[in-house]
């Protein structure tokens, strides 16, 4: 799959600067809002954005390393939250009411049955990946699949009018695949990418640790310089079509609102395919997960919040989409200083 | 004036933390928005608090001390930034608006008439303080007077219903006040509390920190550990009428929302008076101004946003408000693991 992805063209930077210069603040006074409304203007290729039918997807997918203990919950725990997810009860819903956030949840790889629920979109690629301690999560053909659904998700809304895309997702395991493609995308020590994940204490994260790291030893032809293969070895279902819906919504000049650490991952794998990627992101939280901090760094990510959030679902993007409308409403309606008749010493 | 205010009961806090520990979710996943949900919780002494009636109170005032050359923008700015708030044109006027917060104005003493603008609320003290350098910038009888005109502007809100109060002010050289407020009642050096205001370069900066230096010589009599002295001397009448709204809202058991370095210099004043005031503070974010920082760390306070805001206008509290409503509503909507049937396997 070949992703055409332009950077936005950045020939509208100066008159967005100038537009943000003259409203009545002092210069830079709001601060990262002041960097946000460039960059929505720039993508969207106008001085006046507008933010329409946002709309947040949850990918879940159950994960075959999930069996060897690296996380606090059991996997049925994936399941389960799907149906909470399609009956209104998790944090995302909530805050996807509050906000003004549409809401889909994709089956993208849980085990057990789903269609009782119509709620949930069905793109079930396997009842959850392989194991890869022992085996790659999924075939390369799998992989395609994924990459590929989740970019015709991305399409869907698109051809619905929605112009920004929060991704999220749920899946018991996935902080430890997650790791695992940082740790090999980035090169970064294993140490540095492995973290509590839904609530390890240090024994349990030196257990994961050591999990992966003979998971790794596991795949000694894989090279890590080969995205698609990183991902394949050690991704999941849910990660994979996050991947293929950051990909595509891109290509649609989207702004996508990136969640923590698992979403980023995803994110970072996108962008060892499409770097230009990057341009159309906004990092909305800085999670409390470790690695997160050093994965945002790596991608070049200013975050908007620092809440201490760990819980994924896409509620970092929920959270704080109103911050992305507060960018675009100052560009929108704050007075100038000439039209507000106060005076401008400031230089501008 | 005496300030009657008793911090929450504590004997909710278990249950309240026993419902949030309970909602699907990892223990502790939502990071800060859980301890927000706790102190909402306890300051209306329910486990299913309400927001109501959101509202921001903007004061406006001049300083003499402005004269001095201590901002970037001339004094008259200030008169004409209270006429772009009436209009609907500041910031402040925008988030409001996004986020479903009223919006009152508040002459508390801007030099120049006022009374043509019925959106505008008039408390106005004089024209403007008198300029510190020289003199005290009002006397005992004007600060008794600003603080009782704050206060009875809370005690109005709070009969209409609202639970939920963002202070914020507007005053050019206020940055100047407030330093002084933050140095005498902190003992930190001045150095430390001076900053940049709305866009001083470093020579300004120096020139500030000089004049400010040797206003504080000019008062050899004022004793720091007076809080209300200390007020009359270097305050502004906006901070002093922030300080009665603050004071009187926390007696009413009023949620408050806590901006940027000049609110919470009002803050620290009001703390020196009733400690018990910051048990009802959410500090809403840490602003760009040198000092903020070290002037939250005093107040104990942990701010929401950390977004290099530095304008005021009760901006910062605008901003954080969807955060305060959605620890309100994860607390009240989100199901439970009993409820939605999701294993918990985490030990609560």
């Amino acid at each position: 799959m070949k992703w055409n992805i332009t950077p936005p063209d950045p020939a509208l930077a100066a008159a967005i600067q100038h537009k943000i210069d003259t409203k009545t603040k002092p210069l830079g006074a709001l601060g990262q809002l002041e960097s946000l409304a460039q960059q929505v203007a720039l993508v969207q290729q106008t001085l006046t954005p507008e933010l329409r039918r946002p709309h947040v997807l949850i990918f879940a997918a159950d994960h075959g390393i999930a069996q060897d203990g690296v996380s606090q919950y059991p996997p049925e725990v994936t399941h389960q939250m799907v149906r909470n997810f399609a009956s209104g009860g998790a944090a995302i819903n909530v805050f996807c009411r509050q906000n003004g956030l549409g809401l889909t949840i994709v089956d993208a790889g849980v085990r057990g049955s789903l269609t009782d629920l119509p709620a949930v979109r069905h793109e079930k690629l396997a009842e959850g990946t392989q194991n890869f301690a022992h085996t790659p999560a999924m075939t390369a053909a799998q992989c395609a699949d994924a990459l590929g659904r989740g970019a015709r998700l991305a399409d869907e809304l698109h051809a619905t009018g929605c112009n920004v895309l929060g991704l999220g997702e749920m899946g018991i395991g996935n902080t430890a695949s997650a790791a695992v493609l940082m740790h090999l995308l980035t090169g970064r020590p294993l140490a540095e990418c492995v973290g509590r994940g839904t609530g390890l204490d240090a024994a349990g994260v030196a257990r994961k640790l050591a999990i992966l790291t003979q998971a790794v030893a596991a795949h000694p032809a894989l090279d890590p310089a080969d995205p698609l293969a990183v991902l394949a070895t050690f991704g999941g279902f849910e990660i994979a079509q996050l991947c293929g819906a950051m990909l595509r919504a891109a290509e649609r000049r989207m702004l996508l609102l990136i969640d923590g650490f698992i979403a980023s991952a995803a994110l970072l794998v996108a962008a060892r395919l499409a770097p230009a990627v990057l341009n159309y992101c906004v990092f909305c939280h800085e999670s409390g997960e470790q690695g997160h901090r050093l994965l945002l760094a790596e991608l070049g990510g200013q975050p908007l919040l620092r809440l201490g959030l760990r819980l994924g679902e896409g509620t970092g993007c929920a959270l704080a989409y109103p911050l992305v409308q507060a960018a675009v409403n100052f560009l929108n309606e704050m007075a100038s200083f000439a039209s507000a008749g106060v005076s401008d010493d400031s230089g501008t």
